[in-house]
């Protein structure tokens, strides 16, 4: 069983629609292809006793890593670690080293600004109250810290929600631990556009093949509507060895596109598929 | 207490990060502007038991309304359907007038393709094959019907994946349930842009004008880092009487500008802020 991943997606302005989740996006796109495959997204809102509750439900899932991002900043709305504190029966506290962070930032901005100093008030030091055992993670281009805490054999990531943060933070501090976890898998996909077929017409085919090729996946994604048919055939398998994938997957292509001639429709592969083909 | 929404996308595309979840976004911004709030939106694979198992745990949430995208088509592993009725201890049957609607579809594909006939095959069928109690919705651009379900006070409405699809079935059937279930509570927001004051001191300001404006919200989004910082305030409130939610905004966006103003920020609003506050 590959070790998994849950993100958490904290923000109202998720859940009113105004935000499109590109973070969720990014983070499932960057975990699957360390072999890590994401098994839940959650949105909620910014209310502690939401955050508490979704953290305990997905400790109790028992995945190797939660992620969430937002609510990490100064404002009263930024609840992610008093909800994470909450949820581990933990209490906020200042953690040194992330007052130190913290701290250098401003002396850095107080700086560039030609000001004498800038003060710690209470919004900034709430940047550098985490829960107990927790640790702070450097934030390259921001000013709160992410956190990283372990609960049992789960490991949670607190990252911000601003995109920019929360990757420089994901690829300094989480890409090493994600990665000597990961083992080595590899997640390997490719797509095959068909046209002249319908969705429906395809479903037999599918299943055929992906019984005879049990370690990958197929999924059919429709492009246009029924009667007008263009399929995007998504084919993606995991394992520790590239060219095993590479194989896999090849074999894959190679009957469908057969199977596909036979019954009347055309297929078109980009170009890493030809690669893979010949 | 508004009546609630829960949001529930299935596929692994979602969880791969092949696809960006559209959806969720349009759904959040459609059921919010009709003053029915999105609880949370949960995203899972295409598997049976994971669809069951979130279906059970949102409807023990009881929202009024669990809205699912995508696991309708005619292929294996669109699931939606056996997971909903597995949660509801269900068994899937073909409905009738599932059957004719779908039916429907192929006989007119047939036409406009110019065949005498297009077969119903089993995973055409499929698509007609609903939880007992279900009704079916009829979907305008494409073959795979929505399903409406009732259990106890929440019903679950099953939209397909395709945006189209899932767009044309949410305005012709679940927007007048909806309304009717809003009980005419609309949602109101603005935005406020402000420059040269950092979110870290923006904090406490926030804070004075939520309390003396209890029926306003008022959330910070960072656009640029705390260095150079440039901010947006959202600000929204819901309520039955729009004239009760412009005021309520209004004065608080005046309150808003005049404390910026005081510590030196800058201000710049919309266009239909200007309006507002004149």
């Amino acid at each position: 069983m590959p070790k998994e991943v849950e993100i958490v997606s904290i923000g109202n302005e998720l859940l009113i629609g105004k935000t499109l989740n590109t973070n969720a996006q990014w983070l499932a796109k960057r975990a699957t292809s360390l072999g890590l495959p994401v098994r839940r997204v959650t949105v909620i809102s910014d209310d502690v006793e939401e955050i508490a509750k979704i953290i305990q439900e997905a400790v109790h899932r028992n995945p190797a890593f939660i992620i969430t991002t937002g609510g990490l900043g100064p404002t009263f709305d930024d609840k992610a670690l008093e909800g994470i504190a909450k949820a581990l029966r933990s209490k906020l506290t200042v953690n040194e080293e992330a007052l130190t962070m913290v701290e250098g930032k401003y002396v850095k901005y107080a700086e560039e600004r030609g000001q004498a100093k800038i003060e710690l008030t209470p919004p900034r030091i709430k940047m550098a109250k985490l829960p107990a055992e927790a640790k702070p993670l450097p934030n390259p281009l921001g000013t709160a810290p992410g956190v990283a805490v372990k609960e049992g054999d789960v490991t949670i990531f607190a990252l911000p929600g601003v995109p920019s943060e929360m990757k420089a933070i994901f690829e300094n501090s989480l890409l090493p631990v994600l990665k000597a976890a990961a083992g080595g898998q590899t997640f390997f996909e490719t797509s095959l556009y068909v046209t002249g077929i319908m969705e429906s017409e395809m479903a037999p085919t599918i299943d055929k093949v992906m019984h005879d090729n049990p370690h990958t996946y197929i999924k059919s994604h429709p492009i246009g509507a029924e009667k007008k048919p263009s399929l995007e055939l998504h084919i993606s398998t995991t394992t520790e060895d590239i060219e095993v994938a590479k194989k896999r997957v090849g074999k894959t292509l190679i009957q469908l596109t057969e199977l596909i001639k036979e019954k009347g429709g055309k297929t078109q592969h980009p170009a890493r598929v030809e690669r893979l083909l010949h």
